[in-house]
Parts: C-alpha cells; sequence; structure tokens
C-alpha cells in the first residue's frame, strides 16, 4: 500500500457545550496543523498516488473554509460540538467529495483511502480515515 | 475510524541480559516520549473518541509507576528485558486494564484499539497496537 | 552562558484591529506552544540553571490565565492587538515578575535573562527576550 | 502487533518526465529523511522485533547506494520516474530481499511486514508499507 | 529585543569542488527547510515585528529563484562551492536587499537583523546571522 | 555569524543528590539528543564552517564516551550532580579541547564559539554556550 502525506494549517475560535468540556465550554481557540494522506494500492501512469501540487492545493482551499473564523457561528457546525475528532472527519468527508468531484484529477477517483491528522497542540491530535469508494 | 493521541514522557534506568545487546548490557537509561493512540468507530455522545484531559491523566499516572526509576529493580520486570517494544507492550496492556476499570469514563468502554509508542531517540522509536474488546 | 528551556501550550481566541491584518481581523483562534527560556553565567549550588520542575509549574500558572479565554475580553489586552510578538513579551515581563517575587526560588533572582517563544503553527514563530536585571 | 522505527537520510539529485511535473522536470533534488518500520505479531526470544543496531546499519546500507548521486543515472531507476512514492517501494522491496537473505538475523524472517517512508520536507512525504511472508 | 520566523523550503541538486567534499563531489541534492527570522527592539504601530503575511511571500519569492534548480548551472553560483553555510548567507543578503528595498514595507527598513537556517536534514543544518543597518 | 548544528544522542543512567531533586534523587535515565553549533565570522577556504562529516565523527565519539553508562560511576562526575546543564558544559568543554587538539581540522581552530544543547524530551532541554578563543 502506497500513502502520500501532505501538511497544512488553520486558526480558529470555537466554544464547547457539556460539562464534561468543563473550561473549555468558554469561547477559545486553536491552531490545527493538518495533515491529508491519501492511500493507494497501485501507482498512476505517473508513478504518483496523488499529483502533491494539486493535493496541496485542494487541502489549502478546503481549510481555508474555515481559517480565520469563529465555527460557532458556521451553519456547518450549527448545534454541534466541533471537537478535533469531528473537525477531522468534517474534513475527510469535505476531500472525499472534492476527489469525486474530480478536483484531484481522473486517475485521484481510484484512491482507496484518505486519512485527515488535526494537530491542535505538541502533546494532542485526533485523526479520521475513511475508504473513498462505496 | 477515528483516533485520538496524546503525548508524555518517562525516564528510566534498566540495562539488558544477552550478548545480542553488546554494550547495552550495561546499566545505562533512556527518555521515552510517549504516544497513547485510542481509535474507534463511532464517537461518543459528546463528539469525541476519549475525554483528552482524562486520558491525558490516566496516561501520567501510569507512566508515573516507571518514570524516576531503574527498571531493574521493578517486581513487574523481574528476569524480563525491557526492551521498548516490551515497554510499549507493557503500558498498553496496563492502559488497557485500565480502560476496562473504568479510568477513562463509561464510553470508553467501547473503544476499538489502543497504541503505545515509545519514542528513544530522535532516530529509534517502538509501538505496540491491541484491540481493546474480548 | 547556561540556558535552559520548558515547553507548554495555550488556546485562545483573538480577533485583530487594523487594515494590516486582512482576514485576521475576524475573530479566529491559536494554539501558542510556548518555550521559556532561562539564561544565567553560573550554576547554583544544586548544578542547575532553574529548578525545572519549578519553571514548568510556574509556566503553567502564568499560561493558564490566557488558556482557553477570547483575548479580546481580558482586561490586560484592552485596546491592544494581542500579535503573537505582544503575546510574547506580556509572558515574558509576567514571569519576569515572577521571578522577581521569588516563585522560582531565591538563586532564580541571579537569572541573566529569559525569553519566551510562541509557536503559532509548524511555519510560524514570534519570540521576546529580556534582561532580567535592572 | 509491534512495531519498530528507525530513521536515516539520503540526498540526491533528479529530474521528472512528464508535463504533470512542471518545473520539477527540470534537474533538481532533495534529502528524504526515511523511516524504516518493522512490524510483527510476536517478539523474540530476546524481546525485540528486529535487532535495532542492525536495522540501523542494513538501512545505511541501503541508502547509501543512491546517497550523493544523480538518480537519472543510475541503472535502476533507468526510464522511471523516482518520485518520492517509486523510491520508498524501491527500498522497501530492496529492504525486504535483505531481510529475506539473513542480514538482520535469523528471526528477522518472520517478520510480518516492512513500511518505508520518505519526508521529502517538513510539509510532505511518502510511504510504502508489504508484507514481508508470501 | 522580538523576533519573529517563518518557514519554507526548496529543493535542488549541485556538487561540490575539493577533495574535502569526498564523495559530495558527485551531482546531489538537498531539500532545504528554510527559517527565516527577523529581529527588532521595538514593535512597529501595528504592534508587529514584521506583516508575517508579506515576509512569507517574500521568503517564497527569493526561495523560488533556486526551487527546483541545479545551482552549478546558476550564474549566481559560478565557481562557488554552494554549501549550505554560503547558501544561508547568500539567501540573507537577497533577503537583506528586498528589505532595504521596501518589499516588506517601510516599517521594515527598521528591522534590526535578520537570520537566515537552513535544514538540510533532520541531523544537520546551517545559519548566517547579519545586521540589517549600515 | 555564521553556524553549523550537528545532530547526536546518548543514553545514560545516573541520579541526583540533594532534595532540591525530589523523587530524581533515584537512579533513573535519560536519553539526550545532542546539537553541537559552531559558530564563526568567516567561512574557510572551501566555504564552510567546519567539516560536517569530521564534526559528526567527532561529537559521536565525545558522546560515545557517556553513552550506555551509568554516569554516577564515572571518575570525570565523582561527586557532581550530573544535571542537563551540567553535562552541557562537560560536554562543550571536552569538544573544545578536541577542537584545539586540531581533531576538527586546521581552520576549525579559528572558530569563534560553540555551543551544546541536551534536550532531555520533547518538553526540556538545557545548552551551554562558549567562546573558544581565550
Amino acid at each position: 500500500m502506497y500513502s502520500v502525506n501532505v501538511r497544512d494549517h488553520f486558526m480558529i475560535a470555537h466554544s464547547f457545550q457539556g460539562e464534561t468540556f468543563g473550561p473549555a465550554q468558554a469561547l477559545h481557540g486553536a491552531t490545527y496543523v493538518t495533515d491529508a494522506t491519501f492511500f493507494r494500492d497501485r501507482l498512476d501512469a505517473d508513478n504518483v498516488v496523488v499529483d502533491i501540487a494539486r493535493a496541496t492545493d485542494v487541502l489549502h482551499r478546503i481549510l481555508g473554509r474555515y481559517n480565520l473564523t469563529n465555527l460557532d457561528t458556521l451553519p456547518a457546525f450549527e448545534g454541534v460540538n466541533t471537537t478535533t475528532e469531528h473537525l477531522a472527519r468534517h474534513i475527510a468527508d469535505t476531500l472525499a467529495g472534492a476527489i469525486h468531484d474530480g478536483e484531484l484529477g481522473e486517475t485521484a477517483r481510484t484512491l482507496d483511502r484518505i486519512r485527515i491528522t488535526l494537530h491542535e497542540s505538541h502533546i494532542a491530535s485526533a485523526a479520521y480515515e475513511r475508504p473513498l469508494q462505496p
């Protein structure tokens, strides 16, 4: 199994609902250093998993929807706790949609899996990994 | 599949038995920067894999049993080579026990897998990954 | 010259005033991975620059004043752009005060300099370094 | 499942064929920080996945075939785009051969899988993971 | 003293002249992960050392002159050993020129010092630090 | 000012004397990831601060005196608390001696300064910087 990983980041404000979150119920924020990993069994005709430049661009565009915002005010997250885990899945699902829409090129449609890892500090991260094929 | 990772460290002395270990048969030591990774298929009602604060506390408590000790003198490791691999498993099994005992909360009992990674330097690490369910 | 460095982090929301800041004028947030570095010419009687455990505790307490808050609402930052540079200085000055007040012990009063470095992502950081003696 | 990881690096020149690669069609180069990861279900009699010193030596010897060369002139890569993905597989297959030849010792023959990860910068990497058993 | 650091990278081929360089006399290459650090005593009216977005852009443009090239063929390096040290200075001097030309804005002209650090692997780097004022 | 940095590591056991050290009075250990930094104003005839390969070898040889030992039993540290700060200075002074003895070559004798940084974990390090000239 081959994989390729590209890294970018976004910076947001948010707050959590529920006593479990203790002081994190207050409005605060985070930098999420974001790894997008693409998996496939065979390389394409150019000997790549995915065009790294395009993958970097698509990831940057997706993270740009959240970068420098307050997640509490985005319709996509209304009534949702935007935990690192939830954000990792949300971004992975958005990236999967972009791949199905051809934004990473034709051959990217045959990718096997993707994983999004969000590093919220030097000591904590969360990830979500999902298949791309139905 | 979702995952969450938290990081801590512990510092120990130990020595190895057996010619394979060459100069590492002498008493020496290591800092183990430790990653605990928790895996599950679905998030709980709070939208998390595990309560990160609790996971951090439990990991810190477990590593505290070894931190600032000479492993050669601990009953748990009598007659055992405390290689990085062995320590990774020992800590993973201890963490699994703590989860079964409810130290990470009720919902943590349905975690799928855990992995312990011990970084012994900038160029070497070992890990052990195991299921939590019987 | 000797130095000792300890690392911690805090997570905040804030926004900036002024067209220079472009989209960062909107409410957003950051994780600041924080390095506190202590400098001195001679070690104390225990052969240390500073008691690392105490330094870690004091840094954690200082960062705790900002962790999980919206900086825009804190009196200390009223009418101020809480840029990474400004925060680095604010924390360095606060730490200098704590040292003068003896929170790091008697011998820490003779420290020469301190530096606070705030890493806001994997590609950007800011720092402030200042003397401790008048 | 246990694993052990060792890290080394190599520095090469190369160029790519095909319009997909844009400006990377020109002769350029890269440092590949290389992680070799070894997986197995059970530890051997010495309580290790693999002898770390031997694994480090074998990896260094394999990377030494490419280090400080122009990959475009090596017979092994004639007519091939030496993408990071392709190199990861090439090195993984070479390492698998070395293991089958006994260079990592008898017990290493029962390793389950290996993975080679090549970090080409602080924001991009590629990996290839393969089984060792037929 | 305040400082701000931004990071980028470039990937090049080159070779060295002189027996000191041993096997590095052959054509090979490197990824240089590049830190540009800007120093000043006082913040400007916006409470910054330098506009981070502009600094990132200017650094990217400067590194773009070398990225994906063979340094041996660039007139700027004719007859010169493009060691990491030499490249660090070359880039620092180029950046200083850009600052004097106003590419980082008016207030950047009063910066005190800059430093360029080039990381050629996980175990080696070189840097050059210079004043900006005459 | 130019600088070059090379990295290696060593793994030791030790204990501390004095109540300040609390539980670290017990025999324990550490991995010290070690950076050796060499500073000079002008490059030598080969356009380098120091021959990186030689610097790496000399550092490795020096660290080899301590690697895989119990520092409490070494004559060099009799009656001394081998704090990270003290070790940084001890290694820096040893390296300075090696440079004066010509182990890094003739031109290395005109180096300006050196610094040794010991990273004892992902959150703590100590350093010692000293001039080389009398």
